[in-house]
């Protein structure tokens, strides 16, 4: 209600009117309000606020990370809560004529959730190596980003170092394997980027045919992608072969 | 030797000298060569070569975690190596005016390592909670930097959730505790940085004295404060008072 206040105010001095969505944690345990209940209590106190406009629910069902085949009791258990909450504000006079949620796991599967009106996929744009592990029905294929690196050095027998660290990469592991490595090397099988420090990654090339050569590029797709773009000031965009550079502009806009 | 080729040929065709550090593996098994006599045949090769000036050697001992009070042995070890390469260079009549070393965990036992001539800590500058808990003499006063943010929501009953993530304070954990969290908030006794998504940090308060206000400003202190900084556009430099921003100028330079 606090946060509500201080948007109708806004608003009203603007001479403007902003529309609301109310978060209610569907089991992710971070923001928004806990219970069908509560979710009543704070859509009343905005449809109540002259500058703010009611216009639904926001979800993020985050905490499902099961194979697909195996989400179908915890987005049934979203569904019922939404459900509730629905019902409660439709009693009060309430709509929701947007409920927003959806996750990249749970894409697939969107239709489990009858009420919700749009999904909010994000890790969908590029898919990464948690898509392609987690089993959400994404192939690398379907993998549409590489970090493009330089082997610096070939030193240490068994293993080459490229010019991307955390820096590049971010130090996220990838989920569900427990001893995933940092990324899969595309095109070069047996690969694993075993470790990173800040501006190398050492790939551990024992298992594998060839050891690529000092200057040679690598193309690496990493496991988490969201980081990791915004770790670029830009990316490199092929549209069947027309390459260009776009500014990614969102890089840095943390504070 | 290929990339002292190149190196040379570069020098050359622009009309200059480039000082040439030969870099030895003294333990992290990242880049470098790996042994005394390796390092002797590259040095004389770049000796050997019209556009390059062999200025010495240059090691990382990264690879050094050790408290303080037991990196002796360790550094000793590296020391040993060292002075082994250098008589082998002297032997074939090349010298090393340069001996440039050291990292921030064993900065103050630099002394170990006899014949260096530089140290390059890094995290140094501001340290961080891995300087702290890894007992390198540092102390949550010696950490000049604090990730400064504003919590944003404490819907979910004994937790705050502040709107700095791994975008902010990266998912690097912290050496060497186990469980450590991703941060230490200052002046809140008992709050822990218990898990990080993106754009968020959910901050346990469960054994705090009291809860931070929505719209509440925290200040944490960063696991690993390298890549922190380098995801920030500028930071904000407060020298008695006189606070001024800066840029971070190589922030996104990667690639």
């Amino acid at each position: 209600p606090a946060a509500a206040d201080a948007l109708a105010a806004a608003a009203r001095s603007a001479g403007a009117t902003i529309g609301i969505l109310v978060e209610l944690d569907v089991g992710m345990r971070r923001t928004g309000v806990q219970t069908p209940g509560a979710a009543l209590a704070l859509a009343g106190h905005v449809a109540a606020q002259p500058g703010l406009r009611l216009d639904g629910v926001m979800f993020f069902p985050g905490h499902v990370w099961e194979k697909p085949d195996e989400q179908g009791a915890p987005l049934r258990a979203v569904d019922a809560l939404l459900g509730e909450t629905l019902a409660l504000w439709r009693k009060g006079g309430l709509e929701a004529p947007i409920v927003s949620g959806g996750s990249t796991p749970t894409a697939f599967q969107s239709h489990l959730v009858t009420c919700q009106t749009e999904i909010r996929p994000g890790t969908y744009v590029y898919n990464d190596m948690n898509c392609v592990t987690g089993g959400y029905g994404v192939t690398l294929d379907d993998c549409a980003a590489r970090v493009v690196c330089t082997v610096v050095s070939d030193a240490v027998p068994g293993q080459v170092v490229v010019d991307a660290g955390t820096k590049t990469l971010t130090s996220d592991r990838c989920h569900p394997a427990p001893d995933s490595g940092h990324g899969h090397v595309v095109g070069l099988p047996g690969a694993r980027v075993a470790r990173l420090s800040e501006e190398h990654g050492m790939v551990d090339v024992t298992r594998c045919d060839r050891t690529p050569r000092v200057g040679e590029r690598l193309r690496i797709v990493p496991n988490h992608i969201c980081p990791c773009v915004n770790l670029q000031d830009r990316v490199y965009w092929n549209e069947a072969g027309d390459v260009r550079p776009l500014p990614v502009d969102a890089r840095g806009k943390v504070v």
